[in-house]
């Protein structure tokens, strides 16, 4: 069985500014260890795709940035897109590329931004779901929740089908907390954390049936790839293109979908306050990168301290970053209002901050 | 009557660090309006006492700073202290000096590095007290207190004497809580701000009394006064003497004490959280000094920007502080731990920027 690997780099979040930036956004960053989040999915994958079989897809602007970080993944398999268009459109012209290859071949879907504590283990949840889809399943993995999440959607189990896999019985959005709660005892529900594993004429069978603009943008790129006229067709089919994303325009609608429950350190590094999921916090819960120059009395912070020492005195659960043009503090549960500082900091024309 | 003033000029503390600095400590900053503290005691009082007839008491180390800022003031009136011997010291070399020239001159005695609100009524103030100490009291000014603070010494109210001036019941040490509730409801109370008054001879006389060391010091550095000797004197007296604050050492022991109730808006600046005390703040609270690059949501803060913007959200009660070299970040509440943070910074050889 190949199995074919298409990490999704199109990311461009600002919710790690400022050390994020328009040009350098969070799958480039070192977050999780001294390797950028890429490189780390890269590496975690290469036991499974050869880098002739890793596709990365990202957006122009950060391709050359792509190139630089995985030197040994050849140069057509990185997927450019003109326009970001979500996961549907990426997905699709990745699996349009393996099904040139080799139709029934396997392809996992990765997005380039996430860390993973147990690299064994997810492997071995990937092994399982190229199983579970060599039959023609649609395949998500299925992260066991560790706490009542209100900010994931989640995956409700169904029947057991063959090795480990299960049916899904539904998608569900993003739910208060109660429900949240519920979900978490009930052991009936799992985290959906946007990793897929389907052959690729599964997957370009779903699009077919569910997205048809998609696929027949698809069927017009297809015979110019190793083209000179590929770049342009790409441009001009991407751009006629809604936004969609796989989960919303595909996964939720078909019928043959199945789970692999994986339990391997997930984290999607949501904000700033996720750290501890990845960093080892000191005894104090604090979790600190590079050289601060004192710090009494404090807990529970997030802090990344750039060339010049910090002073930090009774902090409690407070993200402070200094990337040597920039000072940011927020406190931890405030995370989220890092978008509102970009948004103001666009308005006030301080642009080349961001 | 001729009035001197003695500005003491001679602190070195922390608790504004890192704005102030070993080589540039509070007084020389400008905390409460555009001009160091300490040219804002010199201009407070200029209505008062002539150039010639003010002196500024520092330290060795900040000597030049003082000429420097205070052009005006004749540099023998420039009082350098080889060793910090605290105020008593400080006040009995002044009065020495003052002594020589008018032995029955009023000496106005103010800490260099307090803010007032109100010039007009502080000196309104200060010519009640040169009343009442023309005729031989010594004279401290009371500030009637706004809030129940710990921070400070208490001033209790005695008899009225003439034109103003109280008898003094006692001195009350830095109280609890709940005593300073009851201080601030009795009306009895006064905060001690440090500011005195008095004849050159009276407090001459007084510290013959009670520190008679410090008398016989000053009586063999008084020759030397104006000749090559002087600097050499005032090193070889100084250091043999201990470190003694004029309240301590004769204030708290005299029995020809006066009060003279003020309310002119008197801070102290005790630390960053005293900040709004001096400084406008905005309709959330916020005493912003220098371009900030966005501020979300944030409450009741004191926020020192240096050329870098900041990005600051859900923040309440806390202190942000950038000199460029140095960020400090503490709630206001835990302004004293900046010394703890000096000190580590010390211990961990970072000097430097101290």
């Amino acid at each position: 069985m190949s199995v074919y690997s298409v990490i999704l780099a199109g990311g461009s979040g600002t919710r790690f500014w400022p050390l994020s930036r328009a040009a350098r956004p969070k799958q480039f960053l070192p977050l999780a260890s001294r390797w950028p989040l890429l490189v780390e999915t890269a590496r975690r994958i290469a036991p499974l795709s050869t880098a002739r079989q890793t596709f990365v897809s990202c957006g122009a602007a950060h391709a050359s940035a792509v190139r630089r970080s995985l030197k040994a993944i050849p140069a057509r398999n990185i997927l450019i897109e003109p326009v970001a268009r979500n996961t549907a459109a990426a997905i699709g012209l990745a699996a349009t590329q393996v099904a040139l290859r080799e139709p029934r071949a396997v392809l996992q879907v990765l997005p380039a931004d996430h860390a993973v504590r147990d690299d064994e283990r997810f492997r071995a949840c990937l092994r399982e779901a190229a199983h579970a889809a060599e039959h023609g399943s649609l395949v998500t993995l299925g992260i066991r929740p560790t706490r009542p999440e209100t900010g994931y959607g989640y995956i409700q189990l169904g029947d057991p089908i063959d090795g480990g896999a299960f049916r899904v019985k539904s998608f569900v959005e993003k739910p208060d907390e109660a429900t949240a709660r519920s979900y978490l005892q009930s052991g009936q529900f799992l985290w959906n954390a946007g990793i897929f594993v389907f052959r690729a004429d599964a997957i370009l069978g779903a699009i077919a049936a569910h997205l048809p603009k998609l696929a027949e943008a698809l069927a017009r790129i297809s015979p110019t790839i190793g083209t000179r006229g590929y770049r342009a067709a790409v441009g001009r089919e991407l751009k006629k293109l809604p936004s969609i994303s796989i989960d919303y325009g595909v996964m939720e609608k078909v019928d043959n979908l199945a789970v692999v429950r994986g339990d391997f350190g997930w984290s999607d590094l949501g904000s700033f306050a996720s750290m501890p999921e990845v960093r080892r916090a000191d005894e104090r819960g604090n979790v600190v990168s590079g050289e601060v120059g004192a710090m009494v009395d404090c807990e529970n912070c997030v802090i990344f301290a750039g060339k010049r020492p910090l002073a930090l005195a009774g902090l409690s659960e407070m993200v402070v970053v200094d990337t040597g043009d920039v000072v940011l503090v927020v406190p931890k549960r405030d995370s989220q209002k890092v978008r509102q500082l970009v948004q103001a900091f666009e308005v006030r024309g301080l642009k080349r901050y961001l």
